[in-house]
């Protein structure tokens, strides 16, 4: 049997209005275009960003104009206006974030136009998802999440008319190649982008090579192919041409009587624009995008002045042909030109990152900027699956409606992935209202968690004594869950996984002695001293300690229950706990807080298997051992002071632009001060570097990984120079200059030190020049290939519970980005320096990383896992972690006996008979499954798979299943793609696969099926 | 018979798109109010101002936008399309310039959907003028005039739907009575504005006499009754909840998901303005303006907002009814609650000005401001007038169009009323593109004079090598004629009143002997210098003479010809020209330009009935006498410096605020240099002020008035003040602090010197509090009233050729403000100072007063000619002035010889056959009847008058005839009007009286007709 890690997820689809068979939205409505002319095409489109200098809510309506004039309500209404009142006339819709806030706004009447716009091609919708995601930061769960929820509601409200041909990602800074294959996935045509590399776009420009084929993996081969497009001149409209109310552009005066009259000359001068862009492309058809951040509020103005261009061009320029276009129209004239004239388009296999906009402008500090933001998102999107798992289940034989309560949460994940909220570059006001956002839709998505905990477990009809209000304790990360410090409390551990797994809980306590009741009876514990005191975080009292237990054997798509009650007895006794402290005593943590521990001298943790020593001396890692194998490896803390900006540019929200090239260690002292706690669930070192900065190395007991939780902040400003904190991971390993990162946390991309594959790369900022987005794994391997017989054909990964910056600057050697605290703006628009202040200070920031190591696949030590197996495992451990609910047990009702009774304290979406189902309706359900590994990455694993989905759900029979596209918005058989000549390696196109049960799944691939289910109870003609 | 002056118009009317008889277009298309609760009408509006900041094309295109933001091509674009979606949506549209220029850019799709939205209602058309008029520099010919013209554009396009209820003044800066009657005789139901003195404002607040019923006129009494309301918070949208673009006021956000939710807080905000406005008005509906300058160029915006705020009331505060409203629905509410309730309005008979805005801010500046651009306008108006009437005979009989030529001309001239453009309001580059426009028109309108003359002329159809290009001589002030100046031309003086006049035209010239032919033979002529050497002007050699004669008896709207050839002889002599030069030496006039005459010492310059003399030792006028009777009366130039605003206001465009109560002679010592000239035609005084004043005091032989020629500039700045200078005529005669100042041109009201009518005056500035508008006249009474036995019972009048701002500061004095030059803003919106420069100076300015006197109407010395009949006469043919055009005559073909005998040299529109008439069409003519008496002010002329109008025009026949609004726009039978309660005195309803050919007219009464006329050498029957 193949491994399958899947993703499961169900909606009820909504059926979209369905189109009239009289209009005709694909390509026969563009405007014509003339071959035997240049042809501009003329985009209209407007940028919109979901919240950046304003919030969300603040764009949509126009509200705080002073800060940035905006509001998107005016934007989309304006613009369904003006495009009644000419038929030639387009525009691009973009975001659906604010599509579908304004559509709701509507009456039936707009809506009804609207629809109409979009089915004659006048309103075209591009890219639709929920954002314009970031491409560095964001994981491809969450994307493939914002468009399919994007889709949905594009389907809803516009039918098949709405489907998307185009991605466009005009604003992002830097692309990726899993973006690329996601793309194309879906059955996108091409994307549009305009930010990369100076010195690449440059090169583009020279060779005709702004437009190209990318391959988005080489996994899928031409199966995630698609046509990008880089805009000739940014994705603004050409200077002086701007006719929206924000720009002061001269407008066209076609009055020939006035003496103001200019149609000549505005046609004369864009005409010398068009004549110099169309150099750079290889077809005779120029896009030029009219249009900006926010423009259109007032659409009208715009068109009015472009319906004057078009008609000045007829009247002055007739040999070129100007039109009003969109980007598929303009594709569709790239790719028919393209086939008649046989032009060939390059290859591309790699990506875009790092953007470097200049010399010093290296956009690679906002991988890291706002670090607690972007873990909040992963929680988020943790939660998120485990809601629509847990929705889905408790539904079943219920006929309750849970699912509106994950709106909220769906949608502000869409916005998250927005490439200034993710990346954390946008204002410190916004930043706060994302999290305020996100935070209300984790409590409105916990709001039926009581009921949907009862119905999933209850025994019988008559449980409801048995129900009890949960919630997640989402500032344990502070030590602060109001439940867990209760004497009574439950706990539920849900596994969204597809496969059995194992999870350590830690819940902030403050008694000394514990019962926690399972599913399985008694379960054994631990109590270890918290991190650090955070009793300067307003308004809670944090809990001084953690008690952590394992959660065994936990049933995938599935749950346990555990009971716990504080002991009035003394603390039960622990088997060991050791205890050590070390060095000078810079703690701030307060003594009384420092439970009593035996004391022994020890620098080994953990066991032969999974362990770790730390230098006696400097209280430094010094080796870990993982599958019995060791190797020498030292972490320290490190920061880098960001350029000021007096010379060139600051590093700020965007930029990471270091002072120096060498970081200076954070604790100064050669030594730092440390505790050592061993138990029998887990040891632990708690080192402290300095005033800000602390962190416990972690090894679990039967764990392929060693964990490092590290605490820092706020963080103290030397010299008045900005601040950004790395932990650099430093082993003997020859990697020569080669190490490797994820692509959005799917692919590995291969990266070398000072080199660029498609362009010459310059060293003028040997540091920030080398950063990657690390959005969930950075390795090296021995030699830096896949060679046998280099040093001990070993790969090292670290892990991240949150995307960051990284790099491998010398050989051997991993750091990553973890805070950044800045004191200039980097001048690209935010007009703020990147200084988070919380609580009075600089925010303090808290995570974790994941060490682990293998063999590299290709290498014959079969004795040892390969390093994939572990990375690709622990990535989805973290990721779609178990989620602890804590629930208050304190009520008489809820005695241990009367939950016994009435719930069992376990269950399994996949395994677990479902409740009696009285349902007389077909259920749909959206299902995808994935092969989570890549080619070679492990000879077992990465073999092509095969899984027989009728197997999967034991209560209910599969009817009917369709094929979808990866956002589901459509059926995979009728994405048609145009082709494209290019150097691509000849594939055999592979066939549209039969969709019987017999689900087969290639290296990295995600299939995507609409499934109707019935319950296997009642009997179907 | 009585004597009846008259306009005469004539148009071919344009037929209007008929009305769909489904529509209703009345006040039932007002949506509902609720009696039982506080009705709070949304007005939507734009104010937009036809040339300002930016000149008119600039505004309409949106040009030049960081100037102001501001392009109304997009206002009513987006206005139209947002009406669209809600049928309760309401806008007034107001500037018919603007409209007309944005219509003719329409699709028909998009003026049927504008017809649609006026036919229900929905956009309503108010005040319709093709600008908003100022109301103190304007004359009510071209008030009259620029309402004609736009309300034939309102008709032409929107047809019945499209009239007008309401007059819309809300900007111009002080309102006249005479705008009040025009109003009402146009038929409109009332006038809204919000500028008036705040002291009135305050009381009026106070007193609920916000609304009032205005007499306009006392002569026509209730027929110009008009609704006036003065809006209780200025134009623009309450503080907060302007939605606009162009505000930063924080949008209506709805959603209640909404973190930023704020129904509530913004309902109950507005609810608290609502109610404290409600109580300065008599009923339960208040009108809320929700608009301000160049709002709504993205009205989608204004209107979401305003959607919510109506559906918030509905929600949170359903005891306050917020509806979409119009000045007319408002009207109605307010009209009916008020019959209900019996509630009775206050009566005005005076008028609003001056405004003062706070009590160092007196807009009385302004009715000086930009003297030159004041006449030039005046020169527009009077070619106009000429041209309408020689066009239009011109046209008879040959089929042919010279109206089009007009079209510019009447578009200008409405332009030119607006209360930024004649009042000198707007920034310098925007009056010089006004002077560009009415230069460019005056042109367009001249093109065919060539034809027009010849077709009016000529004997025999063989007449083409008559033709004769003709032009104005639009500087002659200046001394500059090019084709004066040949050896050979020809001037056609054509004079556009209804009765015989004498004109004595004045050209410059190099000759010393001229042969003059007219119709009656030679002409007597005498030359003359000029009155100083303008070389200073870029680009003209300025004549150093002036050739002086009269043409005598031109027919009523008719003309002679004139034909004028340079004597190779010695120059004619003239009987005697006398010739004095006194006083220093400040002249700055070339000796070679004057020329030398005998030398006799002479004070006394005329003769018995109409002369004057200057005090031998000042060289100052001394006296003058008119029609028998000598009175004393000197003259003398003075100038104030402006306030520059360190403390309070500065004087600047706008207000008038001296440094000082006491103006500084302009002369500076007490004698000045003059030198005199008598002749046959015209004696002459030429007196030197100082090195930029100078005048010439003239009286021509016949006349009854003497001129004064004066001409100041460039105005020396003195200690870095601005300066504002004034002409002063004293008297001994005991005014009693009373003078009159005419309104508009046409009534004359009484002033009371640091008194107010209808509010308690406060006397902070003394000076400008005290200045009124002079459209045309100023004139002190002995004592002061009407009443006889008051010194000699004598009226003494001064009359100008442009608005100008004036006052009595003292008993027997008056003084009108001639020029300013100002070094500060006065920080109403200009951001420039009043400082015109022409040629790297201060401009220079000339013009004329003419000062006149005749006896009280009341008393019974009957030998002496009533004033009111020198002064209306004066009036009339300085306004309406024979125009003078000059042609080249130099080529062979048009020698004397030739001309005569293709040409005859005279022509009567009125007595004298019309060219033989081929046409076989009917013809449509807009008559205007007017008389220009006002009640007693004279025995005889102020009769009511009856013309038989079937004598008319000797050559047609009048075949129906059709009595019309005062604009001409609607039937009068078809004007209703609301009734009102107020403390008006009974008046008998006049009936609308009978339409045969006979017309009656009461004093001051405009009659307007549309009449068919058909040849009367046809047969029809």
């Amino acid at each position: 049997m193949m491994r399958i890690a899947w993703l499961f997820t169900l909606f009820i689809l909504n059926s979209a209005k369905p189109i009239k068979d009289s209009e005709s939205c694909g390509y026969e409505s563009c405007n014509k275009v003339d071959p035997s002319k240049i042809n501009v095409h003329l985009v209209p489109h407007s940028h919109d960003d979901v919240g950046w200098l304003k919030t969300v809510d603040q764009y949509y309506y126009g509200a705080k104009n002073y800060i940035q004039p905006a509001g998107v309500q005016h934007i989309i209404g304006s613009v369904v206006q003006a495009l009644q009142k000419d038929s030639t006339r387009r525009f691009i819709q973009v975001e659906t974030a604010f599509f579908w806030q304004w559509w709701q706004d509507q009456p039936e009447k707009t809506k009804e136009m609207t629809r109409q716009l979009v089915n004659r091609g006048r309103l075209e919708i591009v890219n639709a998802a929920w954002s314009m995601n970031d491409e560095a930061a964001a994981h491809y769960h969450s994307i493939i999440d914002q468009f399919t929820w994007g889709l949905k509601r594009i389907n809803d409200t516009l039918g098949k008319c709405g489907r998307p041909k185009i991605g466009w990602q005009i604003d992002p800074f830097g692309h990726s190649k899993e973006m690329a294959s996601i793309f194309s996935q879906i059955g996108y045509e091409g994307v549009f982008f305009a930010r990369l590399d100076y010195r690449d776009s440059k090169k583009r420009h020279l060779n005709k090579d702004l437009e190209l084929i990318w391959q988005g993996s080489s996994d899928l081969g031409n199966f995630s192919n698609i046509f990008t497009g880089v805009l000739y001149d940014f994705y603004t409209a050409p200077a002086y041409f701007c006719w929206d109310i924000l720009c002061g552009d001269r407008p066209i005066i076609d009055n020939e009587k006035s003496f103001d009259y200019n149609v000549n000359t505005v046609v004369h001068e864009f005409a010398d624009y068009v004549t110099k862009g169309i150099e750079y492309y290889k077809t005779n058809n120029l896009l030029i995008t009219m249009g900006g951040d926010f423009t259109y509020q007032a659409a009208e103005m715009y068109f009015t002045n472009m319906d004057k261009l078009i008609a000045g061009f007829k009247k002055y320029r007739p040999d070129i042909n100007v039109l009003y276009s969109t980007p598929s129209c303009y594709l569709k004239a790239v790719n028919e030109e393209g086939r008649i004239k046989n032009i060939k388009f390059q290859l591309k296999t790699d990506d875009f990152f790092p953007y470097a906009s200049g010399i010093h402008s290296y956009w690679t500090g906002y991988f890291t900027s706002r670090p607690n933001s972007k873990r909040f998102e992963r929680q988020g999107n943790n939660l998120l699956q485990v809601m629509k798992q847990t929705t889905s289940f408790a539904k079943y034989g219920h006929n309750l409606n849970f699912e509106n309560n994950l709106i909220p949460l769906k949608e502000v994940m869409g916005i998250m992935q927005h490439h200034d909220a993710i990346t954390g570059t946008e204002k410190q006001h916004v930043a706060q209202d994302y999290v305020r956002l996100l935070t209300a839709a984790v409590n409105t998505a916990e709001e039926d968690v009581d009921s949907i905990i009862l119905n999933i477990l209850k025994k019988t009809d008559n449980a409801d004594d048995a129900k009890i209000k949960f919630s997640s304790c989402l500032m344990a990360n502070v030590s602060h869950c109001e439940k867990s410090n209760l004497d009574r409390f439950t706990v539920v551990v849900y596994n969204p996984l597809s496969r059995y797994v194992n999870h350590y809980v830690r819940l902030p306590v403050n008694g000394n002695s514990y019962t926690i009741v399972g599913p399985d009876g008694n379960v054994n514990y631990e109590i270890l001293p918290t991190i650090a005191d955070f009793s300067y975080v307003d308004s809670i009292t944090p809990s001084k300690k953690e008690l952590v237990f394992v959660a065994e054997n936990l049933p995938p798509l599935g749950l346990k229950y555990f009971y716990i009650q504080m002991s009035k007895s003394t603390r039960k006794k622990h088997k060991i706990v050791k205890q050590t402290r070390f060095g000078n005593n810079v703690s701030q943590m307060s003594k009384s807080t420092r439970k009593k521990h035996k004391i022994v001298k020890q620098t080994r943790f953990g066991n032969n298997n999974s362990g770790f020593t730390i230098d006696k001396v400097t209280g430094l890692l010094s080796s870990v051992t993982l599958n019995g194998v060791t190797i020498e490896l030292s972490q320290n803390f490190m920061f880098y002071n960001g350029a000021n900006g007096e010379t060139f540019r600051a590093s700020g929200a965007y930029i990471f632009r270091p002072a120096n090239t060498t970081p200076t260690a954070a604790s100064f002292a050669k030594t730092i001060t440390y505790t050592t706690y061993a138990t029998d669930i887990v040891d632990e070192v708690h080192q402290i570097f300095n005033n800000w900065i602390r962190q416990i190395i972690r090894v679990y007991k039967n764990e392929n990984y060693i964990e490092f939780d590290w605490l820092v902040g706020p963080i103290a400003l030397i010299n008045d120079l900005g601040v950004e904190v790395v932990t650099r991971f430093v082993t003997k390993r020859l990697s020569n200059g080669v190490f490797y990162t994820d692509s959005n946390g799917k692919q590995m991309v291969k990266r070398i030190r000072n080199f660029r594959e498609m362009y010459t790369y310059t060293n003028e900022e040997p540091i920030s020049g080398n950063y990657y987005p690390i959005t969930s794994c950075i390795l090296l391997k021995d030699g830096g290939s896949d060679n046998c017989s280099q040093g001990d054909n070993l790969e090292i990964a670290v892990l991240n519970d949150r995307a960051q910056g990284g790099s491998s600057l010398e050989d051997g050697q991993m750091e990553l980005m973890i805070h950044r605290r800045l004191l200039n703006d980097d001048n690209f628009g935010v007009g703020e320096p990147l200084n988070e202040i919380e609580f009075n200070e600089g925010v303090v920031v808290r995570g974790q990383h994941y060490l682990t190591f293998g063999r590299k696949n290709t290498c014959s030590k079969s004795s040892v896992k390969s390093a994939a197996a572990n990375q690709r495992d622990i990535a989805q451990r973290k990721l779609l972690s178990p989620w602890v609910f804590v629930g208050d047990a304190t009520s008489n009702q809820h005695s241990l006996q009367n939950l016994q009774a009435k719930l069992n304290f376990q269950f399994s979406g996949l395994a677990t008979a479902l409740p009696n189902n009285n349902t007389n309706d077909k259920a749909t359900i959206l299902l995808r499954l994935e092969h989570i590994f890549s080619k070679d990455e492990d000879n077992v694993l990465s073999q092509p798979a095969t899984l027989n989905i009728g197997n999967l759900f034991p209560l209910f029979n599969i009817i009917n299943i369709e094929e979808m596209s990866l956002a589901a918005h459509m059926p995979k058989i009728e994405i048609e793609k145009m082709t494209w000549n290019s150097f691509i390696p000849a594939t055999p196109s592979r066939e549209v696969r039969s969709t019987d049960l017999n689900i087969d799944l290639e290296p990295m691939e995600i299939r995507t099926f609409i499934v109707e289910v019935v319950p296997k109870t009642r009997n179907f003609v």
